[in-house]
């Protein structure tokens, strides 16, 4: 049975992560919001969230139904999804470090979404323009050498070799990686262009991904969407600055 | 061999739900930055982080130590400690399901610090006061109740009854939900007088927890840091506000 992806209709956003692992799996999956027809499109999807699905009860979307099984949480999905894609490493002590990884993916992507939401997420970026230049200053100033230095040191220090993140086989965690540099490089193209030099086994990564197969082809269909300023990574020139 | 909890010293923090977890099932562990002596301390925590200890690579504390695994990031860490401790729901959908909640639990309390640090984490409270101010009214009004209501709906909504928040046993997440439920109602007491009557379920779990024999022992013991404002949950009165 196909796993059903339920997010936002429109936008990479969370759900990106996740359709990632599942396209370079190349497993059979529905992209729920996105769909047409019966049990399809984005009421399909509130539906789940506001009726209640006992006993799931979702936060937010992103969610995956597997069967019976309902999963949210990006980093939950991966985890649950990894060892039936072959996107996980063997062994307990490994996988919770894949998990630790991700985690600190989902906290950089957080960050990342307050860089033009400071203030209050129902609120225009409009409204706040003044703190989010403020805030995505100290972004690019502080916590993007931060997070970008500490991808790079776990590749650099990979006792398999800085080909991959966990061990010596591509997981998930590295999916999500290419999809935060994508990400960043849209965004904040003056800054990564000075922080790609920096962290070179990251750039890598991200360029070596980006070659996989069904990588490829699925960048190359209407599956992937653009980027674009309704998402979590946003390009607004006021807020990228060159690094010194 | 006693487990090793890694987090900063003088702070409840995030380590704390880590610590609530540990205490409640009587577990064996180190509070090894607060510790003295040899191989304790502070320092001893920064050595690890610094200096790293392969594979491991923290990007931030709590991080715990058990022989030779290392573990990073709240949920990972009770992840990992709950079928060890006794306090993980049994299966593997439950397991998730419990993870789920706990990851809705990591980002409510990341919106707790952004309420006094919403523009940059480097700077201090009293420098981004206006911009608080802004943040902490949208999380009083928007975000509080949005969350509140939702772990409410997850304990109300339980087949096995609302005084668990996975199935019929208690679980890491009552324990950390008790510790959120603590800090909202020392930093934010005014907002919790208006919210707690409808949260019913939530305030009971919180009440039973803190009957529990263990915790009331931890609770009035000096491993127990008080609250204060150096923490994620702070009480500034200017940031605190009445619901209608």
């Amino acid at each position: 049975m196909a796993y059903e992806l339920y997010y936002w209709d429109g936008i990479q956003g969370r759900g990106e992560f996740i359709r990632l692992a599942l396209e370079e799996a190349g497993a059979d999956y529905v992209d729920v919001a996105r769909g047409d027809g019966p049990g399809l499109g984005t009421d399909a999807m509130l539906d789940i969230m506001k009726n209640g699905t006992q006993p799931f009860i979702p936060f937010a979307p992103p969610f995956l139904k597997d069967g019976n099984v309902f999963i949210s949480h990006v980093a939950n999905i991966l985890l649950f999804l990894g060892p039936r894609l072959g996107l996980s490493p063997e062994g307990e002590a490994q996988r919770h470090m894949a998990n630790g990884l991700q985690l600190s993916i989902t906290d950089f992507v957080a960050e990342v979404h307050d860089t033009h939401h400071p203030l209050a997420t129902s609120q225009y970026y409009e409204d706040q323009k003044d703190a989010a230049k403020i805030r995505a200053a100290s972004f690019i100033k502080e916590r993007m050498p931060k997070y970008l230095g500490y991808f790079e040191r776990v590749l650099q220090e990979n006792a398999a070799g800085p080909s991959y993140s966990v061990g010596n086989a591509l997981s998930y965690v590295d999916l999500s990686l290419f999809q935060v540099i994508e990400g960043l490089l849209y965004a904040f193209p003056k800054a990564m262009e000075g922080y790609a030099s920096r962290c070179p086994a990251l750039m890598a990564l991200h360029d070596s991904i980006g070659k996989r197969p069904n990588i490829l082809r699925y960048l190359a269909s209407e599956r992937r969407l653009p980027f674009n300023e309704d998402g979590i990574f946003r390009h607004y020139s006021e807020l990228d600055q060159q690094v010194g």
